[in-house]
């Protein structure tokens, strides 16, 4: 089984960007142990801080990966774009925020991918890409 | 390792209301299966339709749980009490929802337990459930 | 016919309570006049302040009644546990208010219950019951 | 005794109008069942898709009829000109509407008509008019 | 010099409808003893309930009438129609309130009307006609 | 192929009012040349200033016409019964405003109609009309 | 009969500030005419720019003048204080604003004193204030 | 004189519950203070996390006490029966907080129960109580 | 033991202004009974109309008075100047309001003291002053 | 003449991409019938996911370009950037729409590009390109 | 050159307010250090804690000051009087703040003053008063 | 000592876009004069339209540069993703803006920048970038 990682703006400075938010583990090691539990699992991984890479991402993820887990970071709160690009695949789609976006500030509070997405998994740190990849198994 | 599931109100009805969103599996049904997934780990049930001693069961349940796993259904959005009794309490709340609150009514969107609670679960169908023990393990 | 009459939180004080907002008939003395009204209707009675206790007589009620009738008082503008509940049952159940809540504070215009309700009646005094029951045959 | 019936803009078109909505009964026929019901009730009936001219029929059944049964349609939801000249006066007027406007969209949600009348019924298809005869007897 | 006095919906109700707001002197009454203390004034007058003759007659008074004294009654609060129909035209409209609009229920604060009047003259009873006239010599 | 024009308040001052904002065309003389360019298309006109004699037209025009080009001027922004009306025939309705609706106040972004029109051509000028007739052919 | 008239911050300018909107005649040339106009009346005056000193003169000037006329600049939208003074004294004030309000900034449209006014009158320029008189008069 | 003090949802936990916030006293420890300072007043307690037992016991302390003293907790914010129960008995009721209400969270900023208290005493810690009972006194 | 009792705009109107709302008792008297009622603390007063002198007598009174009891009045609820000051001084500032200010006008329930205040008493009349000083004692 | 045709995210999509929304045409092949049916006309394309590319283009097709037919699909919503370009540049833009945003979500209502776009087609299909295209002609 | 600085309410006490948000350097000394650095300058000092009296100043200092330099404090959320001053005046005025308003309460958010000032220097400390004296020369 | 100044989108445009609004000199002519008036600083320049791309950039300025000037344009008012970069990382970020956003569209009021920028100057014109460099210096 083939899963894709998707994740947004800032979140390449995993481990160096407000570690007492995000933790300082960066993502890249968290990924060497997720693969190490799953070994019979594909983890492809991709991040951009750029909105229209992570759309054009996820259309091209459609009929190649069985499910994306997508941490769209402050994209969350803004792009319907990349809710669109959910909306016109068909793989599913679950949502990931590391931190609680609900105990932080307001404009974190609304997500447009939520209403699209398979599943959410909100504030677990980085577990949470590890709850998701689960869900897909 | 102890964890309690809390489920509020209507959530008796489960397999019988609206299956179209909430699916046709009892929770008992399901809890069995879950306990068999986890034989190491005790799984205790409560279920109330009133508010208050859905509080009162989160108050007693500190101390003797190592986690509570949360599903307060129509009171998620609504009652301050139970996150009160969360944030009185030492012990980790997981808030689980079935279905996808943010594809439903508006009013669905806003929970009060999202802020105090340790992690956030939502749209998954029962497996939520599961997912929240796995991470208490 | 059978039909369950429920009413919600302070109807218990009707006849003493605010007499110039819901006059100064006590409820088990209208229902008694209703019941000789329709002698062939078997008219049963439930009241509570509990938000919970309704809850779980509406979906007691389901496949005993032929419908309900809802005041859920204070509840109506509150409670989204009580309107799942009428959604989660076959019964049909008609929303009644005594005092027209249109023309009373603002947050007595929203009510729950409407959206799901198979109809409405309102402002009529006691005599909403009546016609509610007149509904039903 | 006399009751006036008014109906406002495109219930012309009962009947023929999103009968998902309205049922595939038109109004007249409606009418005589209901005449038929209540023989000793002079039931006289207007209709107009003019917000203005809703208003004058008003303003002239005052002292003529005993009631009003109002459904103002699209006009309940934007004219204070109709609740003015409910305001101004005598007879008591009662507001129906056929379908459940509360299950509908938002801005069906508010009626300026309601605060000012003596009673509201709303969602039994045509048996609201019924409803409300019986309530002037 | 010319003045055309137009009034509302309801305003023909005037010294009949709610005399605890709008006083119990009718305007025809009033409007004499306006003509008699402005001999040299024509003071034409016209009152409907249709918003669109309202609009109709503020267009045609153009080029016929040096000022407008327009009470839009209800409409003031909903007409855009009514405040094109003035920003369409040369002649100056004076906006009269009989009563003070900003003491009663909140949805009579909003004039559309207000931003394209010439001049706005609220709470002086019948008299503010006469301040309208007043200006207009 | 018979269309239908429909145009609301105050259009029948084109060419007289507010030049700057809708030109120094009469609407009459526009037709001429837009009945020039497609002759064989029956184009009939109709304007009114009362927002129930539009209602009442577009019902009439079901049957009649192939579709109805509708530009409500005021009545767009407040009209629910002239879109209940849209919404109860069969033909389609192209919604058309002369000036960009969108760069003038706010209050009239918002349509009522939009929801319900077949399209929507807005701030092209009086062209709007020639490219709604265009989209019928 | 004596009179108070009243001037709020920056009124003291007037003939000076921004005479586009408020005109290039000073107050006090313009008290000159209005006191030659109604010789029998005495026209007292006073301006501040601070805020409780107008309460104090309001406050002050109850038993000693028959009516106030109140031009509270730009405390208008900000001054429950004032209202407040308003509403503790018997005389009558009259609320006068030079410019139209309501065609400029949405927060000039509201007013604090408006709904404890004995009248308004709004956009008439200095002659604002002679009507004020004429309406005590 | 007899008195009734009726806690709500999680003031059980006083003493307990985030002491950073309410203070480390039991509420019983300050309940023995309060009646040695007050030995001539009855100074009865209830306590309950179920916003249904709190209305009922308000209702049945009518007539049997002078005063209550209510803190409703997480219900002052949600519960409109609370304060139905309030407005229909005779009982002065004076509403007290722990903490300042004003200084935490939005949602806790209003309260259903302040428009219809004698009396509202916030952010004295536990002393609020003892100012309420000497307000009885 | 110092105390400050600074009165807000119109509180010098006291036993005169709206009897009704603020009783007939002059504030002078009140303080009169209140020191024999406490004859060891001093009880030093100070009533301003103008926000700024309220806002330099309470940094003026920091160091010299053990606290404040603050009636704004109006001011409470529009001026963050004076909440800055009780912020920027060591002195504890307890906000008193003679009304239930909850009960009377929207505007009304909104305090800018209230975050910063070291407690508030509410809608006891003159009594909430001598709770205060009983507080600080 | 030469006109650039520019779409945004996801309409890369059309014809795969929720045909039921958008029909199952792709814009190729659309573009094909398109250009056979203007042959005089240069219609160049481009498309792309990317916000700021979507603004250098239009900033580049100024002095190129006669016209720009723009669908900006989800950045619509939320692009100020691409307004601002459209602004900066001379060459007129029509905003084109393929489905009828105002019958879709509600944050599909809104768009930043309409006050700034010269004219604006909404809800014709594919075929709002060619209603623009001919507008240019 | 002379320019004129004026400093709102609560700003007189810079040093010993709250440290922590304006640092503990007094104004004075401020004001010394930057007229050493601008010797060629003069720099006027205003400071008051009420409203009216800093309107006066901005007022007389037109046609005395090249520009002024303000941080109306608290009055900078409030003010309409303010801001009118300055459109009233031709000196350009420069509207400085110490703390970044935007990272503290949201009504600090907001600003009177910003829409016409000449230019708005917001949280440099003290230091943003010489980034405005830099600007003047 | 190194700074980087970084132009969002259609700042490229500068001298050629709305000159009315934002001069006629193009950034790399201002950036000239600046480089002369500050030899000893290293002043280099980024812009572009991709807000990906301003993100990138301020994260790798981070430990080259003393401090980032930014002006991120139309992006200031809709990326939560640049506010983050500034968060994640330390050198100081200074936020400029050319014209008086404050008083232009509602939509430029809100700045999710300005919560985290170190400092904040708008309106100056592109003299706002020089107060920033010698901020630094």
């Amino acid at each position: 089984m083939k899963l894709l990682i998707i994740n947004g703006p800032n979140l390449n400075l995993l481990g160096k960007r407000e570690p007492e938010v995000y933790g300082s583990l960066s993502f890249e090691k968290y990924l060497e142990t997720l693969r190490e539990q799953y070994p019979e699992t594909v983890l492809d991984y991709y991040q951009s801080n750029i909105e229209g890479e992570i759309i054009t991402t996820i259309q091209q993820a459609d009929g190649v990966y069985k499910g994306i887990i997508l941490n769209a970071g402050a994209y969350t709160h803004t792009s319907i774009g990349i809710a669109d690009a959910i909306k016109a695949i068909q793989a599913p789609v679950v949502e990931v925020h590391i931190s609680n976006t609900f105990s932080r500030e307001t404009f974190r509070h609304q997500s447009f991918i939520s209403p699209v997405a398979s599943g959410i998994i909100i504030g677990f740190g980085l577990e949470g890409y590890g709850l998701a990849v689960r869900y897909f198994i």
